[in-house]
């Protein structure tokens, strides 16, 4: 299998416009590229429910709060195009910064209240920079179909909200977590890690699991519950918790008793690396 | 002529999507009803260069930043199927405020810069709530141009660079202003006016006209090409002006030596109607 590398925003419209009018069904996975078996897997599900499949390549600079970590983000184009094609992909598209934003942007789009916890006050900007690239993507790419991963479970509820908001003509799929043998999430950021921290990062999913199986076991204090995660994470010195918070899973806002589904979200920084993680978790009935 | 009235969203798009695949160009004017001959010349124009045109009727509540004028905003829906009728558009979409938020707002498209002189510091919130309901009609209709009045200058320039920044598959059309026969720019809120304010409103025309003739006549001074306007206006104790500038066309920022094309552009109040018209300038060459 072979896949076409577009950088043009021109030239994609033109190859997408015939699929259309053939009647093909399209899909989008949007990505910053360094992919992993967690993209993979958005790939694989996009190429089992659409005729062409667009995985978009850009590592935005306007979602990235700081500058360093916009440098340190890996960047692994070649390695990208071989596993888009094995995964079933027909195109990658990967524009220049200068190709997606050629004029100064006066424009953005602006989710307010889901982006209000979590990662939202750590990153200032940043959601405004997701939403407006993917609003952007969508409207380049007219997919039928865009597929986003669980583990970014704030940006996947801001990305819905703006759809439904805005009318966009798409479906937002989202699809659950790949995890490492060991429970760590995918991530591209986890190549950054040395040996050791990657050794540490694991207690992340244990402590988000941990409190999980608090919510099961009918725990509705959502303090008690943030508690059975943080003290496992109070027990590694070399992790520093950004948040760790217990929201509802549509507008992501922090809950005092657990009545419903709750999402359990975190970030912690390993080293000066930061990961986040999150568990869906139902009380039970 | 008929004309096709839809008020809910999936019906339009169902409508929409059959004209679409047999290939037919859709134009879209996006009005808030009460039309008149500026919005005919809108719906003509749409009419001679697309196959199908939708006239949608909103009047938008998250665009007026005073409830008085929202509730006073004009609404004579009946008169205005009649007029799309005859005007040649094949579809009015005039649906409820519950159509178009059926929950409550999170998200929401914001330009910057071009919002910060003129109308945006005198109505907080007029034009996010203008970029997103437009970008909600873009969205829902999709169409191949979409066709914007000359006289909401500022307006037609927010709209198109949102469209340039999110790259909006759209051609957004200018359509020039269309006066009454002693000047005084068509608008809705003009049937607002009683008759001696009615009289008294002409001079906002003239007094932009002032303004115009001194930049034709090579004055480079911006204060000098106001003060041309301004001194007509402060005759008519009866008018108070909300703010009269001259910008550059495209971010629409205030100019102090003008060396190219301005647009002269106020806002004054006439009795508790606020009237709004611009001029583009154009230098001795």
């Amino acid at each position: 299998m072979s896949v076409e590398l577009i950088p043009s925003i021109g030239r994609l419209r033109e190859r997408l416009s015939s699929a259309r009018r053939a009647g093909v069904t399209i899909g989008l996975v949007p990505t910053m590229g360094a992919l992993h078996e967690g993209h993979g897997c958005l790939v694989e599900q996009a190429a089992g429910e659409c005729g062409l499949v667009v995985v978009s390549i850009f590592v935005n600079p306007i979602q990235f709060n700081q500058a360093e970590d916009f440098a340190r983000y890996p960047r692994t184009i070649e390695a990208d195009l071989a596993f888009c094609a094995e995964r079933g992909a027909q195109i990658v598209f990967a524009p220049s910064a200068e190709e997606m934003y050629p004029a100064p942007l006066r424009s953005f789009v602006e989710v307010t209240r889901l982006t209000d916890h979590l990662c939202g006050p750590f990153r200032p900007g940043h959601f405004r920079g997701v939403a407006t690239i993917v609003m952007k993507l969508l409207q380049i790419v007219q997919p039928d179909r865009a597929y986003f991963g669980e583990k970014d479970a704030q940006q996947l509820a801001v990305i819905r909200r703006m759809v439904s908001d805005l009318n966009v003509p798409v479906e937002i799929l989202g699809v659950p977590t790949v995890r490492e043998p060991d429970g760590l999430a995918m991530s591209s950021r986890n190549r950054l890690l040395n040996a050791e921290e990657r050794r540490i990062a694991t207690t992340l999913y244990r402590a988000l699991q941990a409190a999980e199986r608090a919510v099961a076991a009918g725990v509705t204090d959502a303090e008690a519950v943030r508690e059975a995660a943080l003290s496992m994470l109070r027990e590694q010195p070399q992790i520093r918790v950004e948040y760790l918070e217990v929201v509802e899973p549509d507008e992501m806002q922090p809950v005092g008793r657990i009545d419903g589904p709750v999402r359990v979200a975190a970030a912690v920084w390993v080293g000066s690396t930061r990961l986040i993680d999150n568990i869906l978790s139902m009380p039970p009935h």
